[in-house]
């Protein structure tokens, strides 16, 4: 099958086996698959991941190794955190934090950036006939988003701010300000606003904002050290800050504020995706206007090197349109 | 009278006029006071102030400017921020967050490092009479370490582990574990683990520590980058780090573990004063093998020179003794 890999340097490869398929790991046949800012930091090295890349998928069961064939020919996504079932954390339905978990396309488990995938049935979810493939490849962004109301109670009356416009920043704009959250979504591209604002979510150029700390939540969705400090500014004192994106503080770094201002620092990573899929389902938030591109498989180099664009939102990666 | 004032450098002066008593003020003749590591941050330039030093005291009440002439020859301590008593802080009762508080030695306000300090009247407590005012000036320390129970909802059955054996670690262990907690403390220094241990807290050398992320609630109180690093790699993925030190990063820093654990890094700052007289009047906490030494004023330089050495735990500073 092809498949997108990761060793040393991003490839498409043709010739790559079909998964193995493990105790009660069915085999999908990959529709569509989103580009994530974790692959691309995958490229530049980050959890020493090699294999095949990709973690957002919807596809269709072909086969089920287990009892449990039902599944076979439904529409489904998958969760992406594979827990050992027997730990602490996965008794409390925390498989996400097992020490022992392989995580699709990010760590011990090839991903799904192929033809094909293998995912245990137990994380598979089915998607409703009338959510398309294109929308319904959001559910783990969309769960990742919505993590945040798993973590973090905000209450009605609270001001939330969301730093960065990225797909991070939007999707978790669009999701919290679906929850009924009062949200401002601050960023620097006026075209990637206007897709949160089409959608009722406020909306303010960085450079018009005045920097005060003013907000009971500040979610960091930039991935970046100023980023991070400008939320800081941002937060009021005994508010949270939720740290979405992974930072690498590479100067000087002052932690003082945080303790003054006794500020909670929330990192914030995946979620689950029942939550995602009724917000999918009562069409609460449209995501076509976060998709830039949608290109074939045989482009997938090409679809990377749009990732990279300044102005690109999302990119999606076809197995079926040649 | 005598004070003891950063200007650029550390001074003992010999001919400062008495505070001047602003409405509702006492003015307070000072017993003794402590020395804490922020009074020694700020002869580095901490907050950038300038004047008289120190936020710990316990002192007999001279005078009051106000009605309230009833606290006339007590003997009490003081809380140390002054807010306005208008903002939504203040309205909260946490006027340690007013954005135009004054805090007593650290910002905009004369320090308690004199022969007489003036602290606005709803800022007292007296102290009973049968607590020492060497043990009494514990209070402020003592209430910053409780502040953490004021923002955290820690559990019976959670571990606890605390880093750093200084006078901030210790203060928190034992007041952790006078609450009732299970609580671990981690340190460098066996003579100072051994004042712990003697008051019934768990002990352990750094060195003699697997380093492994099983504890729910990590409070650093190293104030070190390597001490905020190690804190990270013991605190269980959704588990709470801490922070009571103010830390600069001065090399590379990397937030991924915080996202990907979810951990949570709470700021925690000063505490209230009531919960804490509670614990002294209950004779909850030895304090006395926490006392290194006792200065009289006259020699507060030499004061300051001492807390500097690595043995030392609390310096007090005595107005009394010549």
């Amino acid at each position: 099958m092809k498949a997108i890999v990761f060793d040393k340097e991003l490839k498409l490869l043709k010739d790559v086996s079909l998964p193995d398929l493990r105790q009660n790991e069915a085999l999908i046949k990959v529709i569509v698959t989103g580009i994530c800012n974790t692959d691309y930091e995958i490229t530049k090295g980050y959890m020493g991941y090699k294999g095949i890349l990709g973690h957002e998928f919807v596809g269709i069961v072909e086969n089920v190794n287990g009892p449990d064939k039902s599944w076979i020919g439904k529409r489904v996504a998958g969760e992406i955190n594979d827990g050992c079932g027997k730990c602490e954390y996965c008794l409390k339905g925390l498989e996400r934090h097992c020490p022992n978990r392989e995580t699709l396309g990010i760590w011990k488990k090839d991903g799904c950036m192929a033809e094909y995938v293998s995912v245990p049935v137990k994380n598979l979810i089915e998607i409703p006939d009338d959510i398309a493939s294109n929308e319904a490849v959001f559910i783990e962004p969309l769960a990742a988003a919505l993590e945040i109301l798993e973590q973090l109670h905000i209450k009605p009356y609270e001001k939330v701010a969301i730093l960065g416009d990225g797909k991070l920043g939007l999707t978790t704009a669009l999701a919290l300000n679906a929850s009924g959250l009062d949200v401002l979504l601050i960023g620097k591209h006026q075209n990637k606003l206007d897709i949160a604002n089409n959608q009722h979510v406020k909306t303010c150029l960085l450079d018009a904002m005045i920097i005060k700390n003013q907000y009971d939540v500040v979610v960091e969705a930039t991935g970046s050290l100023s980023g991070f400090e400008t939320s800081i500014s941002l937060v009021k004192p005994r508010g949270t800050l939720v740290l979405k994106s992974t930072i690498a503080a590479s100067k000087e770094f002052n932690f003082a504020p945080i303790v003054v201002n006794e500020i909670t620092v929330l990192g914030s990573r995946c979620g689950q995706f029942k939550p995602a899929l009724r917000f999918l389902e009562q069409k609460k938030i449209d995501f076509k206007p976060l998709i830039s591109a949608i290109y074939p498989i045989d482009k997938a180099i090409e679809a990377f090197e749009k990732n990279k664009e300044k102005d690109t939102i999302k990119i999606l990666i076809s197995m079926e349109n040649k």
